[in-house]
């Protein structure tokens, strides 16, 4: 449902404003909101909403699945922008949407045209995705929208974390700042923001609000952290890596740089202060990763972690019906990231 | 009121997050907010506001300066985003905002980290600009947003079409095309959004709101028209000209370009054509425009759509007094650019 309302939202947007020199542009933006996501987002949202509000979620059926589209789009932009941002070419094992742009662009710097598109573009999927909101009949449709752009701040401010840290050495960078990063840049607005959005919309008070927040707190950090593990092991796997290629200071990274010895650290810090990775600088990186055993550090850190939201989900500031939904939610989604 | 409430949304989001690494780009930030600007929309949209509900407007004033912060946040995000797509280096005669944080950058790819840090910037700006809006206490906020994110889309249409506009080669620009483009990208949300969303809050019917629109329409074209001769003008007269060095297709070059000679024509295209211009080809195409009289025909029809404007106020449709006070605010704002 959330997949037919992406497209029609983003053709409805499109058919405003036609124009031949468009069409091929608006392809490409149109097959890269198609391709098979998680929908992560909207999941949780729909899930959510039904549980705090199991009476009143299929009259609103409707405006939730606005919503939940709106959610699906803001993570597009973000996506979008940070693809542009990282020079990534791939997302989901096609083109990314600016080299996706740069390969239909007939003028003569296809690549500045493909960046240039993908800027407006992405501010123009952020603005689709608060019209989905802004446009329910939802009564409070307005603190739903200002709440959505408090996690957008730490959304950007994760982000500009994340262009920051990539500027340093990785012996200047610590566990806790990529932490940080990673709960700003991703954590709160994949976990937490569709909880919350729902709990606002089912009446749920202050208190539960906040332990909600602390329910997705470590959740959202487990995912991100998980995902990076998945990416590692299709790397050593002969997948694509971008982490690894961009040079990315991600947890694991980090992790495997503090656990090395001083030979092998020397080695890594030349291998990311290079311009480029060769395919033998990359085995050479997965080599020492494997070496350092971060891996298992790091799926312990998960497990902890969701032993950590199970805690915060039996928190008697709960109902104890939200506690089995919530529990139900969790191991759904772990599903999920398990067999994507 | 409004430059007061401009740095303290800025200064309130940069204490948020805090870190010693964004302190200079902060500071860069919040210079480049601070340069003296001509206000154009939030003076547009308070005085609308007050013309339409003199009775409420003192009473609401906070919520409405509010309201006229986040127009002018919304303009500072195009601005920011648009002088990254046409590599602008200039903004208000002070460096551009992505040229700024890259003079800050201390990592090793400082136009980079510039470019990556205005893409988010900018969008933390649209954000801002969004929260101010939505976090008032007027009662049609949510309306309010929602049209002020249908201006959005035109703005950023608009862009895309500068963008494509850009590539191809003047001969095939017409003046049509371009009068089509300024409207999207800059006069609706500059003109028509101001002026609409006093409208909305003043509880204007929507025939009375259609006819504002139609009383914005040409008068946001002219703006941007005078814009256009202002720059050129002022590059005649040996200062900075933008758009002449970026080889900007504007409305005069093109009005210039069809009102010369066979010879000329080719002139003019081979120096666009060119990757870059040096200053004496910036004086060729100075000479060339002045020869053509593309100015004195773009200042009649500058003087025309003002006279349209008037027409529009006149109409039957808006109340005397409104039609007065709009007639009032043409001048201040006529006035205002003619002496910036």
């Amino acid at each position: 449902m959330v997949d037919d309302q992406l497209v029609r939202k983003l053709a409805g947007l499109t058919q405003l404003y036609r124009d031949k020199r468009l069409d091929l542009f608006h392809e490409a933006l149109l097959e890269y909101m198609r391709r098979p996501g998680k929908r992560i987002r909207p999941l949780l949202f729909l899930q959510a909403a039904e549980l705090f509000q199991p009476a009143e979620s299929a009259h609103l059926l409707n405006e939730l699945v606005s919503v939940a589209t709106g959610l699906e789009l803001l993570h597009a932009f973000v996506l979008i922008h940070d693809d542009l941002i990282d020079s990534s070419d791939f997302r989901r094992d096609l083109p990314s949407l600016h080299r996706s742009l740069e390969d239909r662009s007939k003028g003569g710097q296809p690549a500045r045209t493909g960046s240039n598109l993908t800027i407006v573009f992405g501010d123009l999927l952020f603005a689709l995705a608060q019209k989905c909101i802004i446009d329910t009949r939802i009564p409070v449709r307005a603190t739903l929208l200002s709440k959505l752009l408090d996690y957008v701040f730490d959304t950007g401010y994760g982000e500009i974390a994340d262009i920051l840290l990539g500027e340093g050495c990785i012996s200047q960078v610590s566990a806790r700042e990529i932490k940080w990063m990673y709960q700003c840049k991703t954590a709160r607005y994949t976990f937490e923001c569709p909880l919350v959005l729902a709990g606002i919309i089912g009446g749920l008070t202050e208190t539960e609000l906040r332990q909600l927040a602390a329910v997705a707190q470590p959740a959202g950090l487990a995912f991100q952290i998980q995902n990076d593990l998945k990416e590692f092991v299709r790397g050593v796997q002969g997948g694509l890596s971008d982490d690894l290629v961009e040079g990315k200071k991600t947890l694991l990274l980090c992790t495997a740089y503090d656990r090395l010895g001083p030979e092998d650290r020397m080695q890594l810090r030349n291998l990311l202060g290079q311009k480029s990775r060769t395919a033998s600088d990359l085995r050479q990186m997965q080599r020492l990763i494997v070496k350092s055993e971060a891996v298992a550090e790091q799926e312990a850190v998960v497990e902890q972690l969701f032993q950590q939201t199970c805690l915060a989900i039996e928190s008697p500031m709960l109902r104890p019906e939200i506690q089995t939904g919530l529990h139900n939610l969790l191991q759904t989604i772990r599903r999920l990231i398990q067999t994507s």
